[in-house]
């Protein structure tokens, strides 16, 4: 019989805590009868979020364009989206079924440029997007390609999104943490980048992509231009490609901290060498079609040859998706004002952002009011990094075993605060954080009523968790 | 800037000819204006075929429910399917665009597992299933966690389906070549497989798996349940793994020769211990929704810790794509007998299969009429592996460039097959084969007149070919 023994080392190695023990657990209890509320992933319509109508309208034509022979059809759907369906149909005879190019359908990746050039009014042509199934994809092949040996290694923030880490050990590559600056709103810090990439040489290492999430995952910050600037310079100078992870950018809640594209700020710096792979996804903004698994990946500064060997790797495994393909185009080409569906539109999508605006408010402010528990109201992605404090477990100390301890202690409240409320987020150790630190991340999706409850729920868990463990420090 | 040289050399060593320079070169003629009808690749529904109703008004609901609350709706879609559709959302409330459990939807696994049990009157348990995007993300999933170092090796076929020598070469695995025996129908031979792993071995490889594919691809064969018994001993004698590509499985055109799953003769041979991965897909059979991406991975004398490392391997790319999980669904719980769909779906169905079991005998009786070409007529699949002779060039011979020389002349003839007539099929040498041999690939799927006409295409072509190279050949 096959044993784990006889399986790939680095499969075993890797971790993916968004969906580890706590989450496993989180399903027994559900399958037991327990409501559990999924705080652990940015699934948001597991939460109740309504998917956009326009997008579904357009799949539901596109999966049976029968429909659109039939003259109930005109009663049920709008006429702008039925004049879309048919247009693309005209554009992909074949429809949904057939698998596309490589890289995506034509017209989509057109489209996703022409979106692209909208955002940033920079020059970007359809050859430098490649159509995938969800960001997840994109960040696996950008990995999987500039990965020369095992002794090369990325440069990914701490914490970070634990996509990254996990695909660098299934593909043997290295990884070189750096800090955010959780003092300062989780920004990246030059004298932080410099001890991590010298660290990384000094192991022997060579450093060849930095990756950077903007907005933050799990932080749920955004960077300021200043920061993106300083970003590009380092790469520049230590000739490093960049990995940025932006499908957070519609998930915007601050208007004084807007979203900077790395492309944009790289092109005003004039920035032409600098390899950048940036994705996005369906799944997160406000339309949270995580089901659908669409993105894309764009390229920037990347010359033909290369480009050849990432079209090649698409290849092998054919295409992304087309429903997904088609939800990424419902996505960069929207109604437009003056369209049937433009009002709608405008309003599930104000209806969305709107929401999770008031929810990361409410769930900032709810822990800051929490003795023990503190996060910054998140201006941006659909999570807070709740800091723990649970003295005197969490106060400076130098047992030798100390982060063995600190982690099982965020753990057991991890899983007791599961156990006992059903709120199902992920511990800290999942994504990594300074020594000493204790964290969970928690996402602010769900429903607002929801919301206040869960805030409630967690300060009497907290409240008694303290308690009973001040107690148990005592009987010590 | 970036170059091809900082890239993964394992990526660049990659190979994948289905979609390689002849079929970029087709992509090139069409947008200048040629028509190029498509033999390089099964996807049925870009040369044609329709899907089955069933299937896309299912997904038609599912990706816009609000039709099952309007009255039109009754008269667009059957009873059944809408009661269908309402089940599914009772099952499924948060719909297709939210993130399932990573190994797919419970229900879903479920009725996969209903299905082997009714295909093969076998146990099986939906714990044993993941749905995958495609087969291609199961067979890859399959490589990556089976491959523990370099060394170690998987026996795959000669002529193969060319995914398995890339993601190989991708993932840094070794590959052992076992010929198929071409006078004999494509079935496996003993001791050619005896003769493939001590050849590995004396590489100093570690074999650890051996994959079949069946029906075959690039084939069009079906394997004997005798052959498939052999192979299972095979296995358990070396303590190999079988991965069995069994995505052909419905596309079966000789009565005489019945498709037999892995699963099933293990289970008759009473084998409880050499693992089973077993492919399935729902872009072949009659529905070929290549381009929905749907199909799961069946695994068999797995134990739990070993299943484990799969689903948290799985959950690190989140989860397949849900309307790829619902065509999975579609496929293996189609309407039944007594359901207001059921007649539409089963002349589908048969409309579907015995056009392609008619193109199969068009092909091959076709094919076997022209002077110099040869193939099985295909009893499975959508190929024929012709054989192409063309004297005095493939006459045996020794000289030293040999290979290079036939490989090349088997490439031109393709690409001026391709220029001259707009028919695109895949040189031999990207599947592999007898040294001193040349072949192609062809589909047979475009619509039947067509396939009329690409014979006679064919046939003038290869003449005029022949004579060319004659009249070379006598100029030398």
């Amino acid at each position: 019989m096959i044993s784990p023994d006889d399986l790939n080392p680095r499969l075993r190695k890797a971790e993916y805590a968004v969906r580890g023990p706590i989450v496993l657990r989180a399903q027994e209890l559900e399958a037991a009868g327990k409501k559990i509320i999924y705080c652990n992933i940015g699934n948001p319509q597991a939460l109740r979020q309504r998917p956009l109508t326009f997008s579904r309208q357009l799949l539901s034509l596109l999966e049976y364009p029968t429909l659109l022979e039939r003259e109930e059809t005109a009663r049920l759907y709008p006429g702008d989206v039925r004049a879309r369906a048919t247009n693309i149909l005209s554009k992909l005879p074949e429809g949904l079924g057939a698998y596309s190019q490589s890289t995506g359908v034509p017209f989509i990746r057109q489209a996703v440029a022409d979106f692209i050039h909208r955002r940033d009014d920079i020059p970007v042509r359809k050859e430098q997007i490649i159509l995938t199934d969800g960001a997840s994809k994109g960040v696996q092949a950008v990995i999987l390609a500039l990965l020369r040996q095992s002794s090369d290694s990325f440069l990914i923030p701490i914490p970070q999104y634990p996509l990254y880490s996990a695909t660098l050990t299934l593909q043997g590559g290295g990884q070189a943490g750096y800090f955010l600056d959780e003092e300062n709103g989780w920004q990246l810090r030059e004298e932080l980048l410099t001890e991590s990439i010298e660290l990384s040489r000094k192991n022997k290492q060579n450093p060849v992509c930095i990756v950077v999430i903007n907005p933050g995952n799990p932080t749920g910050s955004v960077l300021s231009r200043d920061n993106i600037s300083m970003v590009i310079r380092f790469a520049k100078k230590h000739r490093l490609a960049i990995l940025a992870d932006e499908v957070y950018q519609e998930n915007i809640y601050d208007p004084g901290r807007p979203f900077h594209s790395f492309a944009k700020v790289m092109h005003e710096l004039g920035e032409a060498e600098v390899p950048l792979f940036s994705v996005h996804s369906v799944s997160k903004g406000f339309l949270g079609e995580c089901g659908h698994r669409g993105g894309y990946l764009e390229c920037r500064n990347i010359p033909e040859g290369v480009m050849a060997e990432f079209v090649k790797l698409q290849s092998i495994a054919l295409c992304s998706n087309l429903p997904g393909q088609i939800s990424t185009y419902a996505m960069v080409a929207p109604p437009v004002e003056g369209e049937e569906s433009y009002p709608q539109y405008l309003k599930e999508k104000q209806a969305i952002l709107g929401s999770l605006k008031r929810k990361a408010v409410l769930l900032g402010e709810g822990v800051n009011g929490i003795d023990g528990l503190s996060a910054d109201v998140p201006p941006g992605a659909m999570y807070a990094f709740v800091r723990l404090e649970i003295p005197p477990y969490t106060d400076p100390g130098d047992s030798p075993d100390r982060e063995q301890e600190l982690k099982n202690l965020e753990f057991d409240y991890c899983l007791k605060l599961l156990e006992e409320t059903g709120i199902c987020v992920v511990p800290g150790s999942g994504f990594g954080q300074v020594a000493g630190t204790l964290h969970f991340r928690t996402t602010f999706l769900p429903p607002e009523e929801e919301m206040e409850e869960l805030v409630g729920k967690l300060r009497t868990f907290h409240e008694g968790y303290r308690r009973t463990m001040k107690a148990h420090e005592l009987q010590d």
